[in-house]
């Protein structure tokens, strides 16, 4: 019986029925031809199954003593481990767009896991048109680090089409399989391995608790400005992404093709991160002026950066974070790069004074999607970031699941008090995918956020006087899998005529809703049928003629 | 602001992530011929959303003050109140058996209510055959009692399939028609009006917590045997019902004809609820006898029984609970009528000792599936009985909302430590529904508990030397509607040759599964598309071949 380290029992610990502490996200798949996708789901299923021993602590469940958790705490094998339990099969009502699909994936991301079983979920999700089924898989953090889930994500994949797995990407065997892989090395093999060694280390590291305090305290003594150490951009702004999170989530996600971005940090002299940020930024600013609470001082993210070699995108080497500015109080795109571009510059000289094994140890403590600062009592109330914006390394070629060409990855984190938006991307193949995750009652309109990023990542394209390519983005998917969610489902519904989609009732246009609503009832009251696609041009002009920007 | 009575505040206080407190169901209907199954659905979600102001506390959330539920707890208006959050569209994946319904709305009893907001949620799920669609709701019992929950059900049917609600059943003004129609009279009116006065009055009672303790506590005594009224059936015997529960359920439902039941009753000189106790009762001993586990003792069963009219079976006047034998420990049909009959007889007697307020108080402590005994202290650790069986009072006609035809309602309770399985039946109609939900663990086959129910009430029906209905009810559905699930999807299963059911991977079948799949990988590894419908009659072979029923 393997014991729970300091640091993962603290995620078991600071779990709550508002604050679920499990990390997760959701990939899009396409099926091979001639195959039915119902029965090439229940075949992976089987797969997923196929396993005499499983990679701890997938076959584990908690064992604690009489103290519970406050008393040590263990992985023990799950006596009867029902497998049909973590295994499941979902499908989305009609039309299966991808808003079905976020719907519901945001109810899966925002319920508790079993704590009396291993901790983790997979969710193979049909109803999807095109041959595309997706994968929701939910883990806790206390069972799987980071950058174990990536290793075991990419055990399962292999660039060959024709690959298939020979027992379940959670057994021990393929586990071992893959280990040896790594050491016979091989192209890119390297960088896997740097991750793995170093988040290794950390975990070693914090194995002893006195260690992990000392430092911890230190550093966010540092971070926070009661150290000499005080950096320029500390004073964080209050917004509504910074109160108190409620149990409901809403994920949404989208794919951008990574040279456009790319394109654009370099015309502006600024790395991979430098232009998220700017987008991520331009964004809530159009967010936070619609909903009228723009502050006057920017938003700050907690962002993981390379600090290993200036400039380097390959972001399996980002283990250190910082606290970046996000230029929102800034209208103009080439200076809101500019501002953020110094931050994250300042920031990673902040590394500069620690030593190599702080820097680590920091890097992990905020890179943490469960933030254990709050529950070690070493931040008071809220962080002294607005939203976490992290970037987990991908594969850069087209990669297969048992033949079922990979489409998209799009990560779910963790929401928490003062931090009810998350944003973490991956580069995967040509694209960056980017999923988000906030609290439904905070940021009930995260959804937009994805429009506003297209808009702000065009903006510094306009500004940068790069050729735009709008029609590419805007009107076609983004690769040729299709793997650009939203506007590719908005194509479908409006082809397909019998998907007719209806808008969201809202409570001010109730009244209205209500008298067409009765007066149908008298006649024959048959359910709605006729019902607006909204466009993407009415959405926004209706935004715009709502709350008019103001222009700074 | 309504304050929350000491008795809801219960549920509140009782509630664990083992053990969530709310109460629900799932109900088939057929849509009208002609209309689109997912506009419809569509419709319907409009106009439940249809209120300006909602029934309380549907649309209320609850406020606590700085002592959290130690203190004084309200209902307040959510004020930002999302019903997209409360009303939820959802699918099921192919085959879209009565078994895949039946696994999603397991999933959906397990999760927790988001104590944020009003505490509900109600599921509309597609993707069932034959123009059919089920309605999964959810409602915290601090939020409604049983009696609140029948009357809202029995606001939104109608016996007119042309009838169409003007607003949403869970609106105010829904539901004061409802209240004036009651006033109205009319014929079947005054049990409704009984039933909840009665409650009314409980309630009330319980508002002052002194009373409800003391009242309680004499009660709790006489019936755990403490007392003089020492009752002959109180030792309780031990068996997977009887463990700690985690938090993840089965659920699993059927109807049966109502006049097959009732007749056996008739023959055996008993109630209707004797007959359905002998139902369960065989089909618990064969179950025990299955897992070599069936005690010496015979099982004991919480019931609420009519204390009012002897031999009455309207169950809205059901509003009295006894502790049942079961008769498990009796091989012999007849025998094991008698000794339920005599049990259940001795139950009633015990509210002969007990003043009419005493019986009422008693009746509603018993039958509140929460069971606030254990969190008030009242009993020790386990409750003196091995599982519940209550009856929801129901409508003896065809029903229809909104022009949906309702096909079935299977009620879904609670199970709790000490009682991993609740059943609950509902009279509707020419059937008696039952809606079984036990603990996963504790219960993973309780499904098979369907099928021996039927073997017992056949066992029942050949004792009395009745003709046996035996090609109606098994090869048949039994109503026009196809209200018998299990059946009624098996049939399905087998005349469409696409749904290619594969039997559930046994731990104990691991090996040679593994051997196959492998052989299969290295092929090809195409998901497995073949598989052996399970039949009925193998399934049930098998069992008897594993472990051979004992007679006794």
């Amino acid at each position: 019986m393997k014991q729970l380290t300091v640091m993962d029992k603290g995620f078991l610990l600071a779990e709550s029925r508002e604050v679920p502490m499990h990390v997760g996200g959701v990939a899009l798949y396409t099926v091979p031809e001639g195959v039915d996708t119902a029965e090439f789901l229940h075949g992976m299923a089987d797969n997923l199954r196929d396993a005499t021993e499983f990679l701890p602590p997938f076959g584990d469940r908690l064992k604690t003593g009489r103290l519970g958790l406050a008393g040590p705490t263990y992985w023990e094998p799950d006596p009867s481990l029902d497998l049909d339990y973590h295994i499941r099969h979902s499908a989305l009502p009609q039309p299966g767009r991808y808003r079905e699909l976020f719907t519901l994936v945001s109810r899966l991301h925002a319920t508790l896991l079993d704590r009396n079983r291993p901790l983790w979920e997979m969710h193979l999700i049909e109803g999807l048109p095109n041959r595309q089924f997706a994968a929701y898989t939910k883990t806790h953090h206390a069972a799987v680090d980071g950058a174990r889930s990536v290793h075991i994500a990419r055990s399962m994949l292999s660039a060959d089409p024709d690959h298939r797995l020979p027992d379940s990407p959670l057994s021990l065997d393929s586990w071992k399989r893959y280990r040896a892989g790594l050491k016979r090395g091989g192209a890119g093999a390297p960088s896997d391995g740097q991750l793995r060694n170093v988040v290794e280390a950390l975990k070693a590291s914090y194995d002893s608790g006195a260690q992990l305090y000392g430092v911890a305290k230190r550093i966010t003594r540092a971070w926070t400005g009661d150290d000499n150490l005080l950096l320029p951009f500390l004073k964080v702004p209050t917004s509504s992404l910074n109160t108190s999170v409620d149990g409901a989530r809403r994920f949404v996600a989208q794919s951008w093709p990574f040279d456009r971005i790319k394109t654009v940090a370099k015309a502006f002299d600024g790395t991979f991160n430098d232009a998220v940020l700017a987008m991520c930024g331009g964004a809530l600013r159009t967010y936070l002026q619609n909903h009228a609470e723009l502050p006057e001082e920017s938003l700050k993210a907690m962002v993981p950066v390379s600090v290993r070699a200036e400039g380097d995108v390959d972001s399996s080497n980002a283990v250190a974070a910082i606290n970046a500015d996000l230029g929102t109080n800034i209208q103009d795109p080439s200076r809101r790069f500019a501002a953020i571009r110094e931050s994250t510059l300042a920031g990673k000289s902040l590394y500069a004074d620690l030593s190599p094994g702080e820097a680590q140890l920091f890097s992990l403590l905020l890179q943490t999607p469960g933030m254990l600062l709050m529950p070690l009592g070493l931040i008071s109330r809220l962080p002294p970031f607005n939203t976490v914006i992290s970037n987990v390394p991908g594969i850069r070629e087209t990669m297969y699941w048992n033949g079922a060409r990979l489409d998209g990855s799009y990560p779910a984190s963790i929401v928490m008090d003062g931090v009810a938006m998350n944003i973490t991307l991956s580069t995967y193949d040509q694209n960056v995918d980017f999923g988000i995750i906030a609290c439904r009652r905070s940021m009930p309109q995260v959804q937009r956020i994805i429009d506003y990023m297209e808009d702000a990542l065009a903006e510094l394209e306009d500004a940068a006087g790069l050729a735009k390519p709008a029609q590419k983005t805007k009107a076609q998917p983004k690769r040729k899998t299709g793997a650009a969610p939203k506007r590719k489902a908005k194509a479908k519904a409006k082809a397909k005529a019998k998907a007719k989609v209806k808008p969201k009732s809202k409570a001010k246009a109730k009244a209205k809703t209500k008298a067409k609503t009765k007066a149908k009832a008298k006649t024959k009251a048959k359910p709605k049928t006729k019902a607006k696609p909204k466009t993407k041009a009415k959405a926004a002009s209706k935004t715009a003629v709502r709350k008019k920007p103001k222009k700074r």
